[in-house]
């Protein structure tokens, strides 16, 4: 690698377009990877019986598709208040891809899981964990962006800072009451996963937000 | 996720350009990993007859190739006649792309099925069935741009738009009948599909309105 | 899909630099796929002798990415010579890009068969019927773009072009002359393969000829 | 492929922001990827515990993640150094994302053969000879850009590049002594690994410089 090349003008080279880009990538690979999560039948004979019975698989592949792509919308709503970007902000971004390419993982868990009818609970769990430890980082970078308005553009509203901080706290207190549920049903568990996806879609906080801003 | 962050400022960061750059990630994606769907062979010692049986597996890989990369060039046309794009399209989109990266999936089982020559009719009707959910979603998206001219751009002609809707509905009734056809004959079903996608290759009807309007 | 929808419009949002974008994103997965082509080890107690034993699969891999690099700069070399594309040149960009998608394939079952000692002769004609076949589909896009110079920029010479069309039908002919090594050794058909690469990397015909213009 | 079509209007269209962005792409794609390596689960009865010990693979995924995620920063920190690029440089360049297409390879063997306890020496020795070979090309890219400054551009001081050389061929250095660490302890091997990922991410040799510089 290249220590000691490092300087102002690489800092202007890294910058915010540039790393959304590569961002973008890496969320348009993780996302298409999700389909390599899908259990392939076994027995060809019985072909119907294994595909309708690897319906968990593919319920734990749409939820994963929808918050993979939901996230990518958010990544840039970030990216879209912010100034610039510095060094610990890359890291942070890059904390986050990597919490974000993990996903196929436990998503084949769950699936696999959840169809062989075995460590249900557990894969439920882990994924929960997983969505967990993704909220913190979100929050990271968040907070990492925000305080003190670090790196965000001037005309970024203070009272949505501080809502929006909020919002992102107990979006991560959410995520670790999933996997309060994942110990009780892991069907409740992937339900929840795909409601709580579909609720940051709607996000009818933003758009409350946005009506009361336009009044 | 980051709920609070959505205002004005976002809608115009996720503007069409970026949702274009990100499907296209996604098709490229798809359309590259449909490569890991070609059955291995295992046997080695007679490798040339393995090779050769397992053609139903690279047939399917060329038709499913054909398709997305023609869904690819419609993907543009759409786009190309839009004014801008809203949260509930970028939503149909998601749906969309949900289909076609799935497409690899039914891809895999449909070539070895027929390669073992077993469930090959159960794995015609499943790839038929994901066209159709996918041409659902085509249509889904179409309507939802369409629609009193949402999202249209202004030269769009009315009457276009007629024929438009039209067409994505009959394309959904022609993958519905492809579903019957893979009860006839798994073959047929192959065949019927890689000849839909030369259909829309061609598209006869575009280039007929075409040379229409420049008369 | 969406019939009725392609018209002049679309033409042009279809342009060249999307193409080669998406063209771009292809090279760059099919690429980076050929890491999965490697075979894993199976038994870790003898782990340094599986890995010498698999340097057959690491060597397919070398060459196969050196093809793709290659083929990515010379993809380059054509476009930047095209004054605009059109619906069939999209149509034989896109057989194109089938063949090198599919190379991973052939690579896999190359390097695997090299390494077990059983059906490299297969193989190796395998991979080179392949790459015949690549270079079919490269002279038949170059042909298409360049036959009464349909798609050239102006400035292009017009000797320059009898050369090149020259020099794809005798490039076709000698990966045939390749089906004929494989059939004599199967790693002197890789070390041709690889030679091949390098051949066009350096490619000394265009040197010369760039020399020959300048003077 | 096409030889005779190499030009300057060819090299002219290879221009550095093409290269950049398909080596973008192709790390986005190798880093994601990564989540490929991590060992799946084979008995579900006991996930739990499966998960658990499969902790290697995820150490190797997290350590490797870092790796390519900060190799991608300092290509850039090298490309915005350069006033242009070449062919000699595109394949250098070429080299190098060889080498880093590579790395999910021996990442799965080092974070498997750390999993069975089997092999774990010969991994870490095969991953740590993986990170020279990469080190090896990043010291040719950058002699080869650097030599009689060929290719960077004015402003990069001469006394920049003479450090920066010396650490390039250090770096080379400690990533041998790596392979060292690997024959003593598979596990300091990852550990040291992963520190000098942190170390180059933070990078304290260019804050200094760049302080000097500033006073």
């Amino acid at each position: 690698m290249c220590p000691g090349l490092w300087d102002s003008r690489v800092e202007a080279a890294m910058n915010k377009s540039r790393v959304e880009t590569f961002s973008d990538g890496v969320f348009a690979i993780a996302i298409t990877l999700l389909v390599l999560t899908i259990a392939q039948p076994i027995d060809y004979r019985d072909l119907a019986h294994q595909l309708v019975e690897s319906w968990p698989s593919l319920a734990a592949y749409v939820v994963s598709f929808l918050v993979i792509g939901i996230m990518w919308v958010n990544h840039h709503a970030i990216f879209s208040h912010l100034r610039e970007i510095d060094r610990g902000f890359f890291y942070w971004n890059l904390l986050l891809l990597m919490t974000i390419v993990f996903i196929p993982y436990p998503t084949e868990v769950f699936g696999e899981a959840l169809r062989r009818g075995e460590g249900a609970e557990t894969a439920a769990i882990f994924y929960s964990v997983t969505m967990t430890v993704n909220a913190l980082t979100w929050s990271g970078l968040w907070l990492y962006a925000s305080l003190n308005r670090r790196l965000l553009v001037p005309e970024f509203p203070e009272e949505q800072r501080t809502t929006s901080t909020l919002l992102f706290i107990s979006g991560t207190a959410v995520y670790t009451v999933s996997i309060a549920i994942a110990f009780v049903s892991p069907y409740a568990c992937l339900v929840f996963q795909g409601g709580l996806a579909l609720y940051y879609a709607f996000d009818p906080i933003s758009r409350r937000a946005e009506r009361a801003r336009r009044e």
